[in-house]
């Protein structure tokens, strides 16, 4: 089996951490649901001959499909919603009904909020700020002691006026709402996420030490990508523009 | 291979109608909500983007279960009541998560028929009248253009004030809902009833044949469950007191 | 969550509508197997103990893997043709054996016509006139009483000589067969289908308010290639040429 | 956790061997299709493009949904026949249209038959010789190359005119047919099946070293049942009269 | 629809709640496996390219086939234990080889307990104490981190030595393992327990107030069993020889 | 419907066969894990209360996809590894945490080889030597009467030190594993075999017939890169690369 080569362009590094992050929503979030958490009391599957929570996923990417997954496997009913219609048929065909899907646009948003026990805000713009899609009106709708979990608070969250959390306090209250926004969720399975990311670096580091800094750069375009700096200067945009900022 | 041996006690020879119509309930029901008949033009299984239709099936016995297997099927959002938190429990685990498994109590059987796209009725209790679960005030609840389908019809409906309908008129209109309460639904597909029903009578028949009306209904008390007249008297006690009435 | 933007060359619009069609063509072909529509009397699922009727879909696109989705949710026996390997196997994967694939090539095309009970036409070729690659003399091998569903017709249809019906008349018997080709069939289920059309134009509305139309169509090559006329020209160059027929 | 306590009347020893001769049916009449031991040559699941084999499993009971499980997961087209409509509808719902179930009357065994690649015999009746629902004139209309397992070899097969196999010689071809009738197939995974058997004997086992055998027999009915032979006489009545006839 | 029948022998008003607490054993469990609760960091379901965390139940009644189902949900490895052979090849079958099932003798219980990152004990008999059948020294064989969940401790504990936790302090740390033994676990989701509880209870509710205590008891065996104290004196065995020994 | 028009890059032709090989390599291996066979005597699915045996794949592509499907249908415990996270998800998101994936590095190879009871090797790449990513050492670890089937033997194999055998002789023992390393495996289904591939090839030969040799190259890249020799001269880099080294 030939090494992997990195295919460039999808964030292979973040891409496994955004997976964990996904999948930790739903956990976490079902904890702070929990009546002792200060939330509704809402077990999200039910049992049978009562109904189940709702979870709602604003995002069908990387992080909010594998929040959908586990949504499904713990019995709630689930509403996803994203602007691309290709991700929205895609989730579609896979549950084939089990998942309801919408069109993330304001109405639609803020009708499935004001519906949901649980809200995972899973947008995320690679390499800039998240978009606020999820505004303090559409939150205001939402039933007590429901919980928001936003996975795009490292980069600044898509959910309106949210201030990041920490692993020791993990959630606010506001609108009577529980708010869980820590940054580097993965954090939590410790072992699972490093084992995750040191797999996906491996590749790049082998590569580094094989060729040496210049010459794996020099093969390697996805890698290049990668340099921020270089010789002293900011070699990448993004990076440079948010820096002159300061 | 022995022959099969009659299993008292379930009513072998209607089980397969009642499969028959609970599997018909559904495909009746999405015609009947199409633009063209009056419905409301909803697609049950929406497509990818919109919200899909919702079906709402109060009971789940014999009739009931398949018409939950056939709206899972056409990707509605399905929720099923009944009375028996076995029957519950046993269509959650087979589904997990996928139906929504209610206690038949007239506050979920409200909220329910308020939110049905499609309802059906298929609360049967065999050999005596069906109980009338779903009522006027819970119909004035739905959306115009939504349908019930009452599968219990034969048996006198289990939805208050409905009146038999016709396979050449098969649905009236009231409270701006489509009724559709043909008896004998498996008509409608006359080749797979027949040799559904012929293939579970054809036990018994052979047993007639072979041993003749009297050693039949000796050597069988299931078979002579089944006997309603003998020698000019009336021999089944419910159909006598029926009878009675008339 | 930014504005989605459109993707070429899939056309958009249509794509919603034609998964509408897909999935109505089980629905609507169920209907027309009934006994009073003149049908076979099959019912496509069967019921335990008799054989499931079989649906055959030819063409494994946008449409007809939503009939074949369908025709496997209501229990049907399903076979799926197409030319392209990559479709076969996509389907092979996600149903695991559930659904035959089938290579369309014409003796595969013959055999699954003559033992399907429904069979869809949803061979449709984006901006150009369906091949028919079903052919009369394979209609000729169809049980009495079987239905053909034709989701190409607008733009001519899949089916030899097949002709166009009518909402008010949708379907004429020839060779036994009951024929169903209805344009438009998304007008069946009015509210679904006007949802999902609504929201896939919306972006492209909102781009067009916003920019202006010259605006709108200079930073969007995929709006450009959807403009048909401009300044009393015809810009695109297909609907050119058909017009040029007339 | 309690001892498990024997619970009577289902063979509970005998259990886990059926099911493990039920799965090995498939793998084992896999093989013999192959070219390379005379069968036909075909792949049970087909690929993409092509059609699958066709498996059908007579007899729906302990060992028959073993193989239409494996048969499932192996692709194929899979179609089970029994007597009893209960097994036939538990069937049906646990794989909601893959299985075709069929009652098992001589007409459907026939057709059946006809159409198979893989024939499976798996009707026993407990402590009696099976009968024979396979008749020769039956498997004269399978193609040649095709296979038949018979499981129910070591109570004289369910396939007219089968002779007993050995693991040496496992099959002979008659009819053009592969017959496998090798008793005892639980041999094959030898690792796999002694397990299976001492953990289901054991919790007598330690009955009898518990109790000792007059005690063990005494408190528990099940194993009393099971008693062949006491103080030099004949106890089992089916034993018995079997080996008067020698 | 008739009202509900209580029927007897299989505690109805205790069987929501142990469906609640079986599911929730999983979503606690996995909170008490995160880093910041001192636990080994693993991610049930892991994700793609790393090894998914090893859920064990032992026990597959009413409470362990729900665990198993959340952590079939959650994508983690599942292995089930328990002494009824027919229990297991329940679950064996709904599964289809999803998960492991294995008969519950010590030399399993051990093995499967060294490979468990959360192991859930879930072994109740109904109105008695609960059999110890993890031991200390199977605890002894687990990974430092690992969790226990003892669904059982409401009537002592399946667990060997384990004590009784609380929602305000639930967990404690003995051989490096997490220990969980909250009684009333199903107050975490107050709502939804509440719910099931009283729609479970509503029935014999309505029995008691519609026939008066006395009337009630009398016609109904099912209530008559659930007697504790009538006149002054204790009316149930089990609670009247448990008293005594105080 | 347009004739199929081939697609370039992905070996048309031989993907079917890929196909086929990936499905045999199960149904061989568990034939080679029989006790008959010499092998450990393991039951892929095991059945209810023991342990299922574990299947291992090395390479998730299109050979390695067709084995984990037949090894999950089979009932066994899968992992596949694979050096490319994007395939990996795919797996995982198809099976849902039923497939273990991990990354094919050395560390993981090694250890799921010690674990695995079969072993199918589908590391290929196209048009060159197969990379033998299972070296000897790894094999040592196996467990005395594992299987290895190595679907790469075509191109080298990917198992170190593996020699092909024949389908007269088709495994030899060494380090006590089984070694199945026969070439051209879909000859063993020869009649599915052959109809996938003349379906394949049927397009390019209409071609080739409809335009000539020259006219068909022209006029399709795709078969131009498969012109191997032309007018005496070898016209394909690999082909020649190849043979100069003879």
């Amino acid at each position: 089996m030939k090494r992997w080569k990195p295919r460039g362009g999808n964030f292979p590094l973040l891409r496994p951490m955004s997976q964990v992050a996904g999948r930790l929503s739903i956990q976490v979030g079902a904890w702070f649901l929990q009546s002792q958490s200060g939330g509704s009391g809402i077990l999200l599957g039910g049992v049978p001959g009562i109904r189940p929570g709702h979870v709602v996923v604003v995002g069908a990417g990387n992080s909010g499909a594998q929040a959908v997954q586990m949504a499904v496997g713990l019995g709630a009913r689930v509403t996803v919603l994203d602007l691309d219609p290709h991700k929205l048929s895609a989730i579609d065909a896979d549950y084939r009904g089990r998942v309801a899907t919408l069109v993330a646009n304001p109405a639609n948003i803020g009708q499935a909020t004001a519906a949901a026990d649980l809200l995972v805000g899973a947008v995320l713009v690679p390499a800039s700020r998240a978009p606020t899609v999820i505004s303090r009106e559409f939150i205001a709708g939402m039933r007590p002691g429901s919980v928001i979990v936003d996975i795009a608070i490292d980069q600044g969250g898509c959910v309106e006026g949210i201030r990041p959390t920490s692993h020791q306090a993990p959630v606010y209250r506001e609108q009577e709402v529980n708010h869980y926004a820590v940054p580097n969720m993965p954090a939590l399975t410790g072992r699972s996420s490093t084992l995750a990311l040191t797999q996906a670096t491996e590749p790049y580091l082998a590569l580094l030490v094989e060729k040496g800094p210049a010459g794996a750069v020099a093969g390697h375009p996805d890698l290049a990508r990668g340099v921020n700096t270089q010789a002293g200067r900011i070699m990448n945009a993004v990076v440079a523009r948010e820096l002159e900022r300061w």
